[in-house]
């Protein structure tokens, strides 16, 4: 079902569509925090021209004594400020039993690196109508990727969208290597739109706008963002996280740059 | 609670002890065969030295569409025939769907690298008392690995054996890169059992028992190991599966190995 | 020497200047090949908008028994061609022994991934006034590279351009990762220039446009580019090689996204 | 040349001979030192065992500014207390100028990994008759590596030890990851000897002795160890020195697991 045969796909969440040309800009804090911070960032995204507020209920930790999120009451306040901003959501669900809590809330799941080949947890999200955001696993192979999405796409949703967030590396400097090249790697093995995401691939919020705006230069349908109003506030990942208005201006650089390779083909 | 201090952890599964200076011989099919296969594999299996029938019933395919076990039925086979050859069971399981079905018939539930921080299937395995083989991530670091043995323990199940599976590079003559040194690593950094599975990581039969001894001599409890009377004919990887006779002189000489480095202290 | 303090360099090769805000193009074929065909190449390259002739003169090769390039000739051919259209030369030297004969025919000389921490040559490289094209080793850290390039300064010789061409990963789709998050980190850690080869780090033609423009919007100072009048015909690496018609477009697309971004605050 | 064709090559060093079935043993400071102290070393590791001594005269630093070696001086104290305690020496020649230099010394030269890929050295190393000891590039391939000790042998000069020394990789808890299937896998590949380095793969000397017996298990043909008789006290990486009372007791436990392993044939 994922093949590079037909029409580019398109994807449909809330007023954003995923493949249609424009890049479609989804942002929020790394952690859901306070709601009324939460409408505060949502706000502020929207205004700079984000469609989507992400935003995390449930957080994969490495260890199990860190902070894991707020569950649902955070997918409450999610919910919330994204009407409040006429936003749709964006989060990410960690396993099976959270599948329709979340789906409740949210208009597109996603399944985080960390699950990529969590193969009960994709065909899960399989057999439900909400849109998939699929990020890639750490030490995933493209192709292994696509595997990934095809799982979904086999149970009866085709609506999944890839996100490149890095790999893992020997180079310390960045917290994952970004493969800004599978962007056009992706366009010639399928027909799925891809976003990225440089907030966690970066680690650093000094390299974010220039990781973004490159993934757009070759050719990505969006990016998933960090924002918070003020970063250095931000309850988790602070270091990675831009700020309201720094995000008005990357969407603004990153639509000149989306129009400046506007001509050059993508590969099929 | 999975730390360096005090006596190393001993872990009992049937008649085979993890930790407690003899290494511990897990062999078996890579997938559940036919019943009559079954049985032989785990008699020539007991007879050359192995104690655990190790055999997937439920296999994790990166591709939806490949051969993806045959369940219970082989879960049912893998016990009758470990019972006839008087040896414990050790199998994966995939997700939580699968925690109480497969420590119906299994002794020991192993973890594979793809879920190694299913954080979901970490906690579930944690709340049930079966012992756990926990495989480490293609592109895990050691103290992730330790971390996701944590949240086995956390939940209640301290009886975690780590098992070291290769680890993803750059390097294509093996399937994984076996990183040997992960076992001292982790003598200093934790008090569980360390088994290796020179089956997985090297993908090639002639490769497998020199990783095997390498892996006896630098310290490790155990061995996973691939096994069939019949390799060429096996189900699913034969390309690395050993014979049950090689298995003999495998078990001979690395009971050789672990006697001969019996004096070189080990790293605390 | 090489440090982010101060302003940042520019450094002059013929007609270009690499570090003064305009992306500089150095184009040419892998290998050198017939005189006539070179000037070919390089008249299309400079139509296109290159101001460098690049060009193996001395090929690093795997094997001994590969091709290793045509040596002074090539070097004489890659002169005249470029005297012809008005180009300055880049061109590699694989060693000590050929830094003054490269030298004299060159504006600068190329040290390529293999050699990166070949000091005995950085030094020599250093102990002359010719700029210096530093590609990063395939294993290499961003701060062994600009340890690299210190090797060169260090002896005298502060004009170094560093050239990112991927690094070694478990990804296979591309020769090498790509791996763009260099260029901003390298602001944050130099002053020097930094220009990329997106032909050799992916090894597709049909990637090299993206990649190349991406890493102009991610703030580069110029492209290496492999370029051919008819790529399927040329001597080596073909596969990875754009036609001058393509190059066209892209020196095009390139200052355009450079543009786009140019009020865009590279880190610092 | 090199091929896996035909019996597995023997190679004379001194007293030593690589290939033959015994394990050979290098040992000695990382850096030379005060000759009475090297003298102390020297007898030390003889009386351990070893009848090659190692020692860097010219140390290859990422950094210009690191203390290099002391060059003739370390060479010539080397020669002097190798000689003392009836030793080969063995030490890295950085760079074509230092051949005929350190063969003057030396008995074997060294190729570091970061050379690996050096042609100019590699062709200069097949030009004289010293036996070689190339050591695999941080990013080198099994593949790339026999190719590179192909480029000695098309010199004439047939005489290459191969060593592995790890590889680069995400995992930051040794120096590199130490690839102990490389040692089978050339087995099957090339007839030349493989000795490891445990020191500089793993950085850590508590981790020193169980890499080196695994290697000895996996068949390799010897050791190249640092070895110090104060290893507190050694000029540089001490980190990863052990004592020469520990050589005594590793060399014992290697023999004994080299003869444990004995009856295991090697694949071919």
């Amino acid at each position: 079902l994922v093949s590079s045969d037909g029409d580019r796909v398109q994807i449909q969440v809330g007023k954003a569509t995923f493949g249609a040309g424009e890049p479609v800009f989804a942002a929020g804090p790394c952690t859901v925090e306070e709601p009324e911070v939460l409408v505060e960032v949502a706000r502020g995204a929207a205004a700079a021209g984000a469609t989507l507020l992400r935003g995390g209920a449930f957080k994969p930790t490495t260890s199990p004594y860190s902070f894991r999120g707020h569950g649902e009451v955070a997918l409450k306040a999610l919910r919330e400020a994204a009407d409040e901003a006429d936003m749709g959501v964006v989060t990410e669900v960690l396993g099976t039993s959270q599948v329709s809590l979340v789906a409740n809330y949210a208009d597109m799941l996603q399944i985080g690196a960390r699950n990529m080949q969590n193969f009960e947890l994709l065909r899960e999200a399989g057999r439900q109508p909400k849109p998939i955001l699929l990020k890639r696993g750490l030490a995933s192979t493209i192709d292994e990727w696509l595997c990934s999405a095809e799982y979904i796409a086999a149970e009866g949703n085709e609506q999944v969208v890839l996100c490149e967030r890095g790999i893992r590396t020997f180079e310390t400097a960045t917290r994952a290597t970004f493969d800004v090249a599978s962007i056009p790697v992706l366009r010639l093995r399928s027909n799925l739109p891809v976003i990225v995401d440089p907030s966690h691939s970066s680690g650093d919020r000094r390299l974010v706008p220039h990781i973004a705006l490159a993934a757009i230069a070759a050719g990505c349908d969006g990016l998933l963002i960090e924002v918070h109003p003020r970063p250095e506030q931000s309850l988790k990942d602070g270091r990675q996280t831009i700020s309201t208005e720094e995000l008005q201006k990357l969407v603004a650089a990153a639509r000149r740059v989306a129009e400046a390779v506007n001509g050059v083909p993508l590969p099929r």
